[in-house]
């Protein structure tokens, strides 16, 4: 054996011995399971019209953009997204990439550097994680949502004349809190930082998101990252805010300067997502009240997105829930060590409203039985 | 204005007065203009079967994938394209991630930690510049194509007792030149390090890639990544190796576990194109005929790959040859600071089996005459 093939088996002796191998489970196209464990929200994905779009323009467009954004491969269907996009978010300007994870890269290794002060809410998703480690720039994690924690740092980077970048989610990937943002946009306003909000999570479940909602869309001090491939059923990401900052993403962010742009289907059907979530505002609406439902009888906190997430005792007893749902034709998520901050392992489910009436109200009685049982 | 605000001003008239503001230019979907900038060596995407193929699945599978590939978006079709990758490459193992640029960031920073030593080529990509800031690697950078600095550098690692990887490109992006694979090989093998080859620019042009052209395919010290949004003409990305490597990246990589899997559409037009490559190796013998011709005649040495690169004496006339080339009906590429590692600007023309012979001949004319002009 190599020494990699040696590293790569103790690698994964000890991943096996901790319980924590993951594997692959591929799904069929005809698949029936309801599926409560990814990210359409509002059921876009597989709406007929989003299809439809997305599968004209692989005609139209081709299957590729066939270049980086800056060569020839910004297409006239990319910057029809972004003054969609812009316009709903109401943002100044928007730019797309191939996914979210590239945004988020773009917007933080194109802003800092070692001179900048970047305090990172300690629950911030893994590409923002990435991102400050690959802008070089100073690292301050703060506890989550622990707004005085992020006044104290704001403070200590105007005392070295730091630039500050504070770095959050709307609604948190993990645990669905919203974060304090009204707090937040006032203090980088005070201290002339800068506050990124990842609304991965909270565009389409709250119509434009929650910096939108807020009254906090197009504050010079305010920036949104957004992915597409969620509530907007595509792939592909954005950054939103001044049109001075998406200039400046163009030319310096390596993110998106060195990559393929996004292909001609995902861009389409995330265009006709945005038109749907535009002229059926119910759709939001019936995700926040059903997950309002189920947080009361499943006895959690109602979380701010549309993902409910249940602790369970051991990643074991978590992955037996799971895969009694599957049994009886659901499919939830199953949060592990070293995809969860805390170390706690968790029963996700997503709240969607992709799924009929009547199967949802059969979902619910399934997973109301089976969290009691395994809890 | 904000601190952030004056920033960006700054930066932006620091590019102005260099001259090297860039700026998007959309095209439409009825574009006449024959692109020879771009990726699309075979003219893959914009093939019938792979557009059909592609919108076929976006109305089969719907316009996302929906979750990460271990929550549930895992679908049918990537491990089907998976397969079919690792048997076209003749590797044991595939990986798909949502770009190209995910695949070699996912394959440095899950192999790579403070105790690794990275020997990186002066020319790889940006992608793996930033998988190994990512990785927290100790990075040597090594002269471009330098046996003999790879050797110490192995042996310095060595002697250090630390695991040793090895970055390259087949084709190299910027030059277009081949790296020395078959030295690099043996080299690895006898310091028990690991050599990641990306074949970006080589899948397709070259068959398989040139590892496995060059029989390297399946050793247990070669690894190679590869991006679907060139050749086959789709967007995404790949890892080919080992299955253990396959695992390890499934359990351990960033990007790959915390990124929407790829959509649907793209998927299937990358499937597509690889039977397109495969049942039709004239389309790779075509390109590569065309390269050397129009190299022989642009008086510049032919490249590896599939884009000939033609240097410039300065930013401005790199930029007044393309516009020139634009009037005639030509799109071609042209690289300034900072998408070049040796400051050198560049005309870039992609030799593309998707233009008809007629329109070939003439685009080669328009170049020769235009060259001259401006050089
Ligand atoms: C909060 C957050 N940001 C960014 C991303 C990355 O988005 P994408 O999957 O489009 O790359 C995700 C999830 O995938 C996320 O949950
Ligand atoms: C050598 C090389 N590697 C990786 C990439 C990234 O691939 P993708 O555009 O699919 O992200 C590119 C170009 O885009 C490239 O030229």
């Amino acid at each position: 054996m190599t020494a990699w093939e040696e590293w790569l088996a103790a690698e994964a002796a000890s991943r096996e011995a901790a319980g924590l191998t993951r594997r692959l489970r591929p799904r069929a196209a005809d698949d029936v399971t309801i599926d409560l464990a990814g990210n359409d929200y509002l059921g876009l994905a597989r709406d007929p019209e989003v299809r439809q779009t997305a599968a004209d323009a692989a005609l139209r467009w081709g299957s590729s953009a066939s270049a980086s954004r800056l060569v020839t491969g910004t297409l006239a269907l990319h910057e029809e997204l972004e003054t969609a996009l812009a316009a709903y978010l109401a943002q100044p300007a928007a730019l797309v990439f191939s996914t979210g994870y590239h945004a988020n890269l773009a917007v933080v290794s194109a802003l800092a550097d070692r001179g900048t002060r970047v305090l990172s809410d300690a629950h911030v998703h893994a590409s923002l994680v990435d991102a400050v480690r690959l802008s070089r720039a100073r690292l301050s994690v703060v506890p989550h949502s622990d707004v005085d924690a992020v006044r104290a740092g704001l403070a200590a980077a105007a005392e070295a004349g730091e630039r500050a970048l504070v770095l959050v989610e709307s609604v948190y990937s993990v645990l669905g809190d919203a974060a304090p943002l009204v707090e937040l946009a006032t203090l980088c306003e005070e201290y002339d930082a800068l506050l990124v909000v990842d609304e991965a999570h909270a565009v389409g479940v709250h119509g434009p998101g929650l910096v939108a909602t807020l009254g906090l869309a197009g504050l010079p001090h305010v920036v949104v990252t957004a992915t597409l491939s969620k509530a907007l059923g595509a792939q592909g990401g954005a950054v939103l805010g001044p049109v001075a900052l998406r200039e400046h993403l163009v030319n310096r962010a390596r993110p998106f300067i060195f990559d393929t742009g996004l292909a001609p289907a995902p861009t389409a059907g995330a265009l006709a997502a945005l038109r749907a979530v535009r002229s059926r505002p119910g759709l939001g609406a019936l995700v926040r009240e059903r997950v309002a439902a189920l947080a009361d009888v499943l006895g959690v906190v109602a979380p701010a997105g549309a993902v409910l997430s249940v602790p369970m005792s051991s990643p074991q007893a978590a992955v037996a829930a799971q895969a009694a749902a599957l049994e009886a034709g659901l499919r939830v998520g199953c949060f592990r060590p070293p995809s969860v901050p805390d170390g706690i392992s968790r029963l996700r489910i997503t709240v969607t409203a992709g799924v009929a009436d009547d199967d949802w109200a059969r979902a619910v009685d399934v997973l109301v039985a089976l969290v009691k049982e395994h809890q």
